[in-house]
């Protein structure tokens, strides 16, 4: 599939999706917003791929929406181009677009890295929230602007913010509109680390590598789900239920039986069973995308 | 509006809430909940707030429950004044009273900012949870000293604290009801800063002219109101669904236009909307006050 | 009460708890599955206890999941006594053996502080996560190694993890499986503190002699109940309408006349209310043992 805003590069089990304007701070359009939806399908899809890799090309991340239309950049009505399309709630409303993309992350099969090489505002650092991790180079600049731009915090950012960095750093942030520096995003909780520039994409297929290296890719999809479905369940007794059917339908597979033999023989593990044919019916799914 | 137990002051659009019974360390009683209650409507209706900062005036913050009444302090029947009025549950049970003032701050229009200047104990750090940014003088003290006293948490701090500090941290100050220093409350997450006593309302007002300076008052309002009950709403999608709407009518909006332009064209912005007549009806409400 | 593969014991008001079956590293079975069932339940009837420090003997805390069985080690056909019993869910599906001590502990009525003295992997450190506070000796070890096994974070992990540590930490911790030393646990969050490993047992001791000297024991329990019920309840409006009817029931009784008075004498508090008799009946309960 060809792309034309993304680049998309699948190697050794890792995919790379970089966000690809770089003239353009590779800042986000509609465009962009439907190739990220595309390219996520072709991940889940691909038994090959068993983590990925969201960066940018050049020296920024993605600069947020592209406001070549100037004020009316986020008028639904004069920019029906960027905002049409099948996407509407049950209401006819239409559904935000970074919000579109943040939740195809979160239900995503295989787990997910940023690697932020250069600033992330906007929809540029609100749709990563959904990534499992985020590596960040020491030249990265984050800003949740939106309060400076007479809008409101988008991509469902108003619920995973504050999870990630508790609901005071997420309201200073969104408070004040403020642009601050990679040191400010670890100690607030927003990165996992922080890398020198030349360290950042070694670090992220450091991360995936673990993780393509050592795990059954069914168990990481079906954790993958609970942890994040998890996170939006009510009660841990919904949890609990999730797990005994997954370990019951789990307990008894190849992969199971393959990952205490190789444990108990001190040898690499071998998994058979692929994401695309054996993911247990009852991993539990998001509510839509 | 004239209060008795509480002063409250607004200059170059930042608000001003001093607890003012310095000769009882600002202990809170009934009537300081009634003046809170009152304050936070005025702040709310007042265009001329974008954020308020809340401190206690001499050398406390707030002690907790005047406790003049001794052994009785607690017992509703024995203090009818202090705890009757309308505010009754649908069963009739008295309302917990710190959790009126709780939940009154957690459903502000504006931002809010605590500075602690000296000790917060009891209710006089749980009301404060609901606060969005938690700033500290290095000679305040905290205490969650309920079960030292044969009651429970309460102004909903159950719900609020683990949020706020994680729930090993929230059951480490309950359990215990130690009284603790600015620094544990820093590395526990309670407050985000700590500061030099001479330094703590510079700091406070500091970042509520941030707010003030920068940002549209509307999207500050919605922006506000997304976070808080995106942090009890139980799935994603309710939270995608609120943005999508609120994006949809901010999107077309003057400020939105005034937001883009005026960083286009590096200029400050000049927002015209106010939250007293602007406010999109799509912004989400608390349950109840 | 006998136990074969725990030792239980109280002391000063304090009991222990110690996984044992050190030639084992402490592996998890069915057996012990019971006898941790059973001693929450003595736990919580004897008054005499305060708190509970959770430990292992020997080396180990817990290895995890006994793998004596090899490759149907989770087999529960296979297994049929190791997951066998009364516990199924609606639908007939085994319980999550984990998921059933995890939910049992979170239930539990005296503040429960795991004691990390050695490897914990697993259901060895997932069932400890409703724990309220886990310290480690320098020498721990942790690991959510499940996908590594061919199966999934079990014990409601996928509820418990992310909301001690973040989603963030808690996905790169079981995407990976990687064993990790206690420094990163503490970095993580999953651990309060680290001490040297003759440090350990008296920190615990210490934490849980400062709760049973100086609070209420019915407050310390309705507090339990409170924080952990209110981590999963929608809305701070429940938080509210609980403490409400809380302090209500605990306003007016012996514990907190004592604990006002008591401290307005400045001399220790002497609670006479008893957790077995006196806990009102408003404190929330859990959805299901």
């Amino acid at each position: 599939m060809g792309y034309s805003e993304i680049r998309y590069e699948v190697a050794d089990r890792v995919a790379t999706v970089t966000l690809d304007r770089p003239e353009r701070m590779n800042a986000y359009t509609y465009t962009m917003r439907g190739e990220l939806l595309a390219v996520f399908d072709e991940i889940d899809a691909d038994d090959e791929v068993r983590a990925v890799v969201v960066t940018g090309a050049g020296r920024a991340f993605c600069a947020g929406a592209d406001l070549q239309a100037g004020g009316d950049t986020f008028n639904k009505e004069k920019q029906g181009d960027m905002f049409a399309g099948e996407d509407v709630l049950e209401d006819g409303t239409p559904r935000d677009g970074g919000g579109t993309v943040a939740l195809r992350i979160a239900r995503c099969l295989k787990p997910v890295i940023g690697a932020f090489n250069g600033a992330a505002v906007g929809v540029g650092v609100t749709m990563t929230l959904p990534m499992d991790v985020r590596l960040a180079s020491e030249k990265a600049k984050f800003g949740f602007v939106f309060a400076r731009r007479g809008i409101v915090t988008e991509a469902a950012s108003s619920w995973f913010l504050p999870r990630l960095v508790g609901i005071a750093q997420a309201m200073e942030w969104a408070a004040t509109g403020r642009v601050f520096d990679a040191r400010e995003a670890l100690d607030g909780g927003l990165v996992s680390r922080v890398h020198a520039p030349d360290e950042l994409l070694p670090a992220a297929y450091g991360l995936a590598r673990e993780i393509a290296d050592n795990t059954s890719a069914v168990s990481v999809a079906a954790i993958r789900r609970l942890m994040w479905s998890g996170l939006s369940s009510t009660t841990p007794w919904d949890a609990h239920a999730n797990d005994s059917r997954l370990m019951a339908a789990l307990g008894s597979s190849p992969d199971a039986a393959e990952g205490v033999t190789s444990f108990l023989e001190k040898r690499p593990a071998s998994f058979p069973m692929r994401v695309s044919a054996d993911l247990p019916t009852e991993v539990p799914d998001w509510p839509l995308r």
